[in-house]
């Protein structure tokens, strides 16, 4: 695996960002790796992801924002600048059920993510053994109304103790604060049980059973204060008939839940998605 | 192929109401030729489908009700009794759009439907030279607020006059009224370019590329008064990204209306659907 | 959950055999939960599915093959007898692959499916820590070209010993010989990492990324001596593009793996398989 | 709608390449609307596709490649130009089956395909009053092995003089001669009625019956002197199940057919594939 620098930027479409980008990055010796990009015509809105071999490269890692800074300025860019070798800590937020948490686990001990897994969260006890047995701490946070806020403070102090860059909500089953989730704005990926926006809220399978839909699906997106609202990254479905009971319904479900909550962490994690206007971009 | 009886039946679950079904029809030398049947365990209810071939049996078709009246009453049978060697009328209800009307049309041409097309009924001449091609007689009821209920009895007494058994919007862009779908209960099929139930209502397409969902989708279901809320036979879904355009969500939509509607008209023909509690079960 | 019999039939299709196995619950007073039949018209073979309420039924689990003789006489039938309550027993062979096991092992402990697992074999003992977490037992047979027969031996007289019904290999990287797969006909599930027919034999995600295909699949099926011939039991695919490495693709394919091969044990778990000249006859 | 220019490249992946492009483009005053790159990195080699607004563009269309040409030597680029205001001509070619055609047309007539049709030919006269329906000239050359050279001249004749750039065979049940191949490399998209590699050759839908596959598919491809071994353009599968006869499996392929077909042909003709080593690089 080579070392890359990886930009990812969105301004007014203009003539030359492209030219200019790329140039920068080629002037400098670096080897362009991937670069996709994307217009979006009704906002006339320009998005990029471009990434860059550093072996060569002549401007060192702290210097490159100071470097760009003129084309930043000219273009008005927003940007986020990411390094492949960095390996982001990531902390899971889990309740009783166990198969997201077991398959995501499963998944990070295989090699299949790029992050550091030092802790889990969660409101119940339930989990821990699932925990130890990957050799991650378990820290339990009981949530009642009157203690929610502070128990938060307390997680959050935890969050930023252990440095961690993204929170994935493995079928956590609590709401959020507004407080707590602007700590962590388009970092907190949470797995809802339903083809959103249709079933938001409580029990989507018992929903969708209700409905007699024949299809039932899994949504992952970044959490924001509105529920079940925020912008989607990820989806599946999966067929479902009337010999379906509801448990069959959430047997089916898990298996699109596991899925697509691995999808959206991976994109995540390989700085795959920009998040404008509540919709994703997503350079796969 | 074989003439052949089908049953279609519901009642409350209890001992012995297949064994008595099927023993009816043997005992009157009919060979079963399907028996699917399905126990909806949270009401109780029974559901079955069962079809025997009608060579050699002994009670003529005009008769079998009357004869099977006993276990109707003895376990309180709803019923329907088809014949497969019945074709059904069916009338189609376009608009402007035409890649609905255009599909069912070749399907039907090409034998995939077991029925008979007298006529269309639209709101607009747009489609009048793809029934002609098709030598379908295409009937124009222009619709405004003032002349809905006049030109919907108009309709009516067309339908009836034509013994229409079965309408289908294939993109019919006018909601009909009540006292019109009190007419032909379970008995309307319409196309729903989205995934139900999301984005009901008016642009669906527009809607799911506003909220940036990662799949869009196709329903049909029968018509009830409840705009977009009936029963639904059927969807599907297709995959799209942040680079699809909404005309490219249109373009890709078309693709699955055509399908899921194509898909539901055919079960309906084949007496395959039994609409239970504004669900249905499908016996494929 | 009820304790309930299941019956799984075939024979040539004849006027009353639904009528005679119907009523011979009946009479006993069983109650009939699920029937499901089909006929391969080419073929003229009946094939039916009943399961029915054992509480109450007037004959005794060990005395219904005696009486139902009759029936099984006069019409050929070709019949297993199975209980709801019989609790089959697993052993899963493995090899170095952790994804399907881990999926497995997660699945059983959340009560998915209907069975004991006592034992694991490998011919590695790299997924021994797995087992000790689920508490399961693990057996290492190594295995060359020299010793192959007698490890087989050994393995079978093991199986023989926990009473084992049914062989999953979750990506057993080993050919079984023909003696050992006659032990365990239709018994022994394996997992192959293509959409067979395409891709048979070894590295099928080579194959198939050297073919250029622009989606992959996985398939399950019971073992026969033809290396990935057997009768298919359970498919499904995942979209691949140019852009997906061959690393994209194993990962990818694993995922299917693991739902395609816990569908096919759970199918057989619940008895809904009957095989049925190289193909399967599946009554979901 | 724009008027722009599309460069379509491949060449030995090499630092600058992709600065070099964008910037010749943005020197020359051109604004880039879409760009879209891809390494393969076991061959070291890049492809590109790049569209530019040519408003304001200051090289005429003839004097591109002309002013381009340094850029080609430096980094050994093989190169198509493209403009997205050129109508290819495209000739259908068809025997008896029609579902492929009709769809084909109606999306045609329905503005989806960037192109001009003049003309189907076709083995079989059947066909002829569905081009007559859609104004499009109908040519009928019986094939026999006697006669097949001959009859491909008059066609090659033909398509010459109507300055075909792509053929289609929609369903066309002849097997066309190196030599008429070699006239259109990369130029003839067909429609094969199985998810290759799997069943080749002739009746795909018997083998994949007679098989017990649990899902059919559909694949387009460029063809290649090799029967079906061209490169896979796209792929889609449906699924079956043991209830459906062979006559269902080749109802429910044909709706796959049209799909993946349509999206073939949609592909070309945004000039989004390039062919490199019997594999498709698709920049959708």
């Amino acid at each position: 695996m080579k070392n890359s620098a990886i930009l990812l930027i969105s301004c007014k479409d203009k003539k030359g960002v492209v030219a200019e980008i790329s140039n920068f990055i080629f002037k400098n010796n670096g080897n362009i790796l991937h670069s996709d990009q994307h217009i979006d015509f009704e906002t006339n809105t320009f998005f990029m992801r471009i990434e860059w071999d550093l072996t060569g490269f002549r401007i060192s890692r702290d210097k490159i924002i100071e470097k760009f800074k003129p084309i930043i300025k000219k273009f008005k860019i927003k940007y986020e600048l990411k390094f492949s070798d960095y390996v982001p800590k990531v902390a899971l937020f889990v309740s009783k059920y166990d198969h997201c948490l077991i398959d995501l686990l499963a998944r990070y001990r295989a090699g299949e993510f790029n992050c550091k897994i030092p802790l889990i969260i969660s409101n119940h006890p339930d989990l821990k053994d699932i925990a130890e047995y990957f050799h991650i701490k378990y820290y339990i946070f009981p949530i009642t109304k009157e203690n929610k806020i502070s128990q938060e403070k307390e997680e959050l102090k935890l969050l930023k103790k252990e440095n961690i860059d993204l929170i994935i909500l493995a079928r956590y089953m609590q709401i959020l604060s507004g407080k707590f989730i602007r700590h962590y704005k388009n970092r907190i990926i949470n797995i809802h049980h339903s083809f959103l926006p249709s079933f938001a809220g409580a029990n989507p399978y018992k929903q969708a059973y209700n409905k007699g839909v024949k299809l039932i699906g899994a949504t992952s997106h970044y959490v924001t204060e509105e529920l079940d609202k925020g912008p989607i990254i990820e989806q599946e479905v999966i067929r479902v008939s009337h010999r379906d009971s509801l448990e069959k319904f959430i047997g089916k479900g898990k298996d699109i839940e596991k899925i697509v909550l691995a999808r959206a962490v991976k994109l995540h994690l390989e700085n795959r998605i920009l998040v404008f206007k509540n919709k994703t971009v997503i350079f796969d």
